[in-house]
């Protein structure tokens, strides 16, 4: 008899939050790409224009941790016409021992955009300057609120602009947030100005043409984007490459769907550069900032190691807490009783 | 809020059977293949050599039915120290309008094993003669039993033999089946004699080195071989090539692992052979047995639309029998409400 644990978005919310515990389980797993035999296929996508949907399947086996997580992301977009988001999804937690299913975590996407914002605090306690208290963040959405919750996670935050192309949302999400967390944040209409003085700046946008320019970063300044899931997605001017310290979250993969795949297209880096990967600078075999002057940029796509990571927390909290409901279900064969 | 149906492997094996329903389920799906806009990626692939692990993740949209499964199928081979089984796993099955998930079949693999042996009723429905009355098997495992039923959805079969390499598990399983499903079964020593005088043989083994020699076939004989899910399974002399009207369940597939990949390298066939498929023949646009004297060759490799059509099969039927449990999960984003 094996037993399957459920856990529904309410479970999950209610149990894995944005905090340091995230935020070190998922750094845990970008270390782990450095320094283990981490196994993390290709993608496996799905599409159905029938319906403009498509399906997203990633995995990643990290040692150390006692599961993987199978996660999957459809986007349906036609489903807000219907009154349903247009992204869902679910992961599923097997044991690396046994392949055993242990757990369905059913959370809508919402476990990843823990990840995701996770990478983002794992990102600047590793490549922005320790006293950073100036964050800009680009874009005025869930990962705008979630990457500007991250990074008072790891720096001393006391102030905090955002820009977006509608600035009506920028206003709203900045006078929520300053009110929320108490510390500073404006809504800045142009985005020269909005990055000028930042410590630390982050993208969050669906933009498919760079937002940022080259000539806006100042020495010392640390640079995210995180905009970057797909092939056609641009937030970052290529020109970035020639002033910055460029990592990738995975290199194989931001060369294909990240703001170095648009460099690379431009002519502004290659396919060949010896780029570090933020899991071998957060586990020391790569050095990033050397010094307080330099401009790093971290260009991260998403990997199948954060939602290992994200899910083992999950599993580990609920049965902590007693949470989920448990299905018990049976391993026997069809051959012992036909 | 959104439901999301719960079956165990005990709920499923009570409302799906090897019947006519899973054939003709199994058997509508493969028509889609020739006729529709089926969508198919490649195999997902995660190795854990660490555990002797494996899992496979496997998909398929068919246009026309509701929903789509995504088959996670992990394979641990230490697992019967554990006193577990090697093989497990289970299916999700989504919208194929929304994406929502809609229920998790936790089979185990059994709906696997009944989508497998439903694919040889389709083959030998329309590949077989259809007076087809004796059938002999190679391999006495589950598939060895449960092809044998198949074909007697299908085909008049009034008598059976099996080999084995294991001749006593070949006695075994003759008897049990002769009294369950009162045909005449018996164990045959030699594969040779086993398949001489067969209307319909099937192979079922998992050899890396053929156990059929083509020099055995008569003419007017069906031969399915559904062992070959793996580049380095081989159950069929590629000779039979030059004897047999040779018929695929997904020529991009067999390529690689099935008979077929065999052949190729053996020079026996070749991969730009314009090849029929399975999906074509059941959609009346190719033929494979023209005369009673032909010899047809289904290599059947196990594809995602059978999966697919299995998953939609049992979501119905719980439906219909109330059957499973039901978890009850919102699906408010993040951005509702920080």
């Amino acid at each position: 008899m094996s037993r399957v644990r459920i856990l529904t978005e309410g479970d999950l919310r209610a149990i894995v939050k944005l905090d340091a515990s995230a935020v070190d389980c998922v750094e845990e797993a970008f270390a782990a790409l450095a320094d283990k035999a981490v196994a993390m296929p290709p993608i496996l996508r799905l599409d159905i224009p029938e319906f403009r949907g498509e399906v997203d399947v990633k995995t990643a086996y990290v040692p150390g941790f006692d599961s993987f997580a199978i996660k999957v992301s459809p986007g349906f977009f036609d489903n807000p016409k219907l009154g349903l988001p247009s992204l869902n999804g679910l992961m599923i937690l097997l044991s690396a021992r046994t392949g055993l299913v242990e757990a369905m975590l059913l959370d809508n996407g919402y476990l990843t955009d823990i990840r995701t914002a996770a990478a983002g605090a794992v990102a600047a306690r590793h490549l922005s300057r320790d006293g950073a208290s100036v964050a800009t963040i680009f874009g005025a959405g869930m990962q705008a609120r979630l990457q500007l919750q991250a990074l008072m996670l790891v720096r001393p935050i006391r102030s905090a602009r955002i820009w977006a192309r509608d600035h009506a949302r920028a206003e709203r999400l900045a006078e929520e947030f300053s009110h929320e967390h108490r510390i500073e944040v404006a809504a800045v209409a142009d985005p020269r100005q909005a990055a000028s003085g930042a410590d630390i700046i982050v993208t969050t946008t669906p933009a498919e043409k760079p937002i940022l320019a080259a000539e806006w970063l100042e020495p010392g300044q640390h640079l995210t984007a995180m905009g970057s899931d797909a092939e056609h997605k641009n937030e970052i001017d290529p020109a970035v490459f020639a002033r910055a310290t460029y990592v990738a979250d995975r290199l194989s993969q931001t060369r294909i769907l990240g703001e170095l795949h648009h460099a690379i297209e431009a002519g502004a880096a290659t396919a060949e550069q010896p780029f570090a990967e933020l899991g071998a600078v957060v586990a020391g075999k790569a050095k990033a900032r050397v010094s307080a002057d330099d401009i790093t940029f971290a260009d991260l796509t998403g990997t199948g190691v954060q939602d290992t990571a994200i899910a083992n927390l999950a599993l580990a909290r609920a049965k902590e807490a007693g949470r989920g409901q448990t299905i018990e279900n049976n391993v026997k064969k069809m051959g012992d009783a036909a």
